[in-house]
């Protein structure tokens, strides 16, 4: 992991911390470390920290002079939403001498427009909070997270949060019409706009979007909502290659168009490992493949639409033998089945003991050589290392993991984690990938930016920094 | 029309000129005013200037030269692509100091890659070849314009272009993986990414989407590319009121969904000028209607997909009483016909004298609403004027056109354009919609921005620019 650093900020002394509860009032203004414990650590115990305090505003008039008093006093502040973020950008560092500000707090829904497609948030709006609204009006807001419960729709855009949606919906910054930001200096850019075509000037908004809280707080923003489909299909296929699979989603593309939503992929071992661990689960196809594809198309009932797609689909791939077998889900139940095959791989890997993880991307018609490459490369370094490489085929998003050796010591097997991580990055920048494809860079990050962007690209983030937050305090030490 | 401004650039003595002239070489260096003319005027004459030297460098490696020469000289610099903007971006001023700099050589498409769905092209690819390029891998790159078959991928880029097929697909913004960029001091950033899952830094491509050339060069992009729909239908529906349009909309989008490609809109005086000066046009109605929807579903054939779609859209509509009559396409052909009546508006206007256009959008429930009071307050202004309402529903984008009164004296008319303009930019402002929706800021609105944006906006876009160029030679006097 990166080394902690003592970052430059002013340690803020007691009455400065007066002046911030003030701001909040004593009752949002946390300074007992039992208190600030959930605040300072993350869920998987990564990253831990301490805070000054930790500040709740209830308004972005609040969150306005909490930063307008930090900028003027040099004081570092951590913007954080659910804290369920995975590369520890919302934890503070050692030093004790920074702010979390946390937006839990501002979490009404401030308008929804059904007839426009907007729904309007506070920034502490829960995803699942705001899925349930659009849903109320009988639309959708796409995002879809596993930690939907609890991360927040600014924590979603200041880290891009992409999830199993992207393919037919993309990532929250393509579900962003309009955002306010409350800038470095306090000053609250209200760019809340719900309007699809507007070329009045710069895209603001999209700079604050994905910045991960070092350029600006986002403190709302105007959602772009969907109809809802009134249908959907499942199909669960077993294939011999990850080339094979590569052609299915050729396929797929072509016959199910708009209507393809998502398209995941998982190998035999994280079958093996979720109907090993999982509970009551089985496995919906007679043999055992090297390789499955999970397919899903959604749309109106209308001519047949996703179900006919779906058949055509895989009735296609099996007669051209790209496809061994395939079942489609004859209920929803049983889609809920296929799902949870792919969904509890996240989870039960950690019953096979250590897990090295890589969230990376590469371009789509590359996924069959990286897995190939990588497998080669990290059971070259680890005898009997386990690669589990699954994930969002569609975007050429693999969640490339590898599981310790049976039987292996795992803290010796974790403690080769940046040496791992090295060996694959590398193969992904070969292909012109992502070292992060989802989950931002953070703090874990931070230190191998360099060795995958140009010194110009490194040299322009730099700049818009230092311009927008001239001291420096908007979450110093993450991302760049 | 904003009043020229005589900017303040250093006029490139001759020992320059022929140094930037070496860099392209002699061939491409153009100072010739009978060989330049074409560059320094745009096609509605509406904008007319003077240029010191036009260069049409080879390649990116030469645009850095330009720029790195430019920038140290404090040359300005107005880039160039097909010339087909809207808004006077592309045109240099009267004073005779600008370089105008085309990116008509840089015209190859670099690579197709059909499987990861992506292309990567030279900015000065015109839009009609991009399209081609893609159709014949047997994909769409769904950007589609009048003037596909002039202007060019860095303009569009540029400008964030819209179009038509905006509902479906987005705007170009949308459209675009990575950029390639000469910044004002001649360094290149290459970001020419083909992933659409990338989270790692910030989002620098789209500062420069939509910036107009003013805070960097535009020399190569990787595009997005979609399956080809196999199926098309397209309806026509005669209805009473824009309120009803509203609701075929809803009904459309619900039942459409991903399907939904097209939803425009025209009134009848659109249809009668198009009747009396089209060649070879019929209404596809029995009777007149006050206002006119074409609704376009596209898809897969795959269970029937829009054909059954559209007729359970107009189905419905029609039994709500919501639309009073509609045809639906028999064939392409008929379909064409449908799209004339809605293409040629645009140039049949120009045969009932003088014609006042805006280019706003508002949220689209807000779209009645709107159209009603600015037809009510120009109709007051200017008695007998004859609004024009028509565009893309679906986008909020309304082309609101004000043609002159029957028999009344067009240069009188046209005098009042600033004057309608004002009027009819203070209704969209209060209903916090777009006075551009798609065409920019140019020259043409750069006045009236700070009228529609807060201070802190234009700060930022003030300093966002003095960053990124910090020496002001990049298209001075343009968007902000």
């Amino acid at each position: 992991m990166a080394s902690e650093t003592k970052l430059a900020g002013n340690p803020p002394g007691e009455a400065l911390l007066a002046k911030f509860a003030a701001i909040v009032g004593e009752k949002y203004a946390i300074r007992e470390p039992t208190d600030m414990a959930s605040y300072l650590t993350e869920l998987r115990g990564l990253y831990t920290g301490i805070a000054a305090i930790v500040l709740r505003p209830g308004s972005t008039q609040e969150v306005s002079e909490i930063l307008e008093l930090a900028n003027e006093a040099g004081t570092a502040i951590v913007p954080q939403g659910g804290n369920t973020g995975l590369v520890g950008g919302q934890i503070p560092f050692n030093g004790g001498d920074e702010v979390i500000l946390s937006l839990s707090r501002l979490n009404r829904v401030r308008n929804i427009d059904p007839g426009s497609n907007t729904m309007t948030v506070d920034a502490g709006v829960v995803l699942e909070q705001a899925r349930a609204a659009a849903d109320e009006v009988d639309r959708l807001f796409p995002l879809s997270l596993p930690s939907e419960g609890s991360c927040q729709i600014g924590g979603n855009l200041s880290t891009n949060a992409g999830g199993a949606a992207v393919l037919a919906y993309g990532n929250a910054r393509e579900l962003v019409l309009g955002l306010e930001v409350v800038l470095a200096d306090g000053r609250i850019w209200d760019g809340l706009r719900s309007l699809r075509k507007d070329n009045t000037g710069y895209d603001l908004k999209n700079l604050f979007i994905g910045a991960e809280g070092t350029l600006g707080i986002i403190t709302g923003a105007v959602l772009k909502l969907f109809p809802k489909p009134e249908a959907k299909a499942t199909g669960f296929a077993g294939l011999a290659s990850v080339g094979n699979i590569g052609k299915l989603f050729d396929i797929a593309r072509r016959i199910g168009g708009h209507s393809l939503t998502s398209f995941e992929f998982v190998p035999r071992i994280g079958i093996d490992y979720v109907l090993r661990h999982g509970d009551q689960i089985r496995d919906p196809l007679s043999q055992a493949h090297d390789w499955y594809a999970l397919v899903e198309l959604s749309g109106q009932d209308s001519g047949g639409g996703p179900a006919e797609l779906i058949e055509a689909i895989l009735g296609e791939a099996l007669e051209a033998e790209i496809v061994d077998d395939a079942a489609i889900a004859a209920s929803l139940g049983q889609a809920d089945d296929f799902w949870r095959l792919r969904e509890l791989l996240s989870e039960v890997q950690g019953h096979e003991g250590g897990s090295i993880k890589h969230d990376v991307s590469v371009p789509i018609a590359a996924i069959p050589e990286f897995i190939e490459r990588a497998s080669k490369t990290v059971t070259g370094m680890i005898e009997g290392a386990r690669p589990v490489p699954f994930g969002h085929y569609g975007d050429g998003n693999i969640h490339y993991n590898v599981s310790q050796p049976v039987g292996a010591d795992k803290e010796a097997f974790i403690a080769r984690w940046d040496e791992v991580n090295a060996a694959v990055h590398a193969i992904v920048t070969e292909f012109n990938g992502s070292i992060s494809a989802e989950h931002g860079i953070g703090r874990m990050k931070r230190d191998l930016l360099p060795g995958v962007k140009s010194e110009v690209e490194l040299d322009l983030m730099r700049a818009i920094r230092r311009t927008l937050d001239p001291n420096a305090i908007l979450n110093p030490g993450k991302v760049v």
